[in-house]
């Protein structure tokens, strides 16, 4: 069940450079796209993403100057390459691939019941010349119940590469971590 | 040893979301900081990075409008954290963390040997506003004698994902790979 979770964690679910799934919705339906270009620009959060007129979701995304970042695990391998390979233009990619839509607190795109978190955003600025959409997180929301918390790293050649094994140097690095992470 | 890698390939060492090392040369010394808010805009490859003067390395990047991107594997943690949390207005880098600077091709920025790639990049523009420097990958060169490969993903609250397992969805996103890859 997704819970709420804390806005100045939210950098951290982008940071580590996951493919996420990006949901929109036209003012009919729902849309979801997926995404390996995604960039954290600061820990407020803001974020950018590069898209452009060759996703359909991008008319929509323009459009309501909203969307929701959904960051799936391992277990949805498929249906992340299967929703990054067709369109939503003939396709209904929620129904298509099992996919829960969850209605958000501060957005009209839906949230991912499936995925493992959710950040509700809103499109802060679009730079046209590099097709980068800046995004500002209003709201994000965790599942804690869930046992795959494996993310997955997109190549762009056709791999996938799932998290490994975690480290920490938080003691090395306490001096330089945003306060409240 | 660095050998020549094609630019066609280059975005496959980004995407994926790596913790990267920049160079620069400032026209006197050498300096490398850690930079983890990294995005692919494009397969020629272009490459955004967000960074500013709150980083020492900014000027030198501004001036040269040259730099590298080196990409450490998981037995470089402890220099990939070191050089985080200094500075190069006070240190020396490459010497206290034991990198060794090679001469790129394109750019008076080192190649650091240690690493598993190097992009050899050039600074396209500065989206001033975001704190975004857009990048275009003009040679880059990869360790294809190195045993590990596994590169790191900075969580951004001190913790490191290390790569895990490779999963191949090759032939249902054949279709949508761009050429050469």
């Amino acid at each position: 069940m997704m819970a709420p979770m804390p806005l100045a964690r939210v950098f951290t679910l982008i940071e580590p450079g996951p493919v996420v799934l990006v949901t929109t919705h036209d003012g009919k339906r729902h849309n979801v796209m997926t995404i390996s270009w995604t960039m954290v620009t600061d820990f407020t959060p803001t974020l950018a993403i590069t898209t452009g007129p060759w996703n359909h979701s991008y008319a929509a995304l323009r459009k309501s100057r909203e969307c929701v970042i959904a960051v799936p695990t391992v277990d949805l391998l498929d249906q992340v390459v299967g929703i990054g390979t067709c369109t939503g233009a003939d396709t209904d990619k929620f129904e298509r691939f099992g996919l829960t839509p969850l209605p958000g607190s501060c957005v009209g795109a839906p949230l991912i019941k499936e995925c493992l978190a959710n950040i509700e955003c809103r499109v802060v600025d679009i730079v046209r010349r590099h097709n980068i959409v800046v995004l500002e997180g209003l709201a994000a929301h965790l599942d804690r119940a869930r046992r795959e918390r494996r993310t997955l790293h997109a190549v762009g050649d056709g791999h996938f590469v799932v998290d490994g094994p975690r480290l920490s140097r938080r003691a090395k690095m306490r001096a330089k971590l945003p306060p409240d992470v």
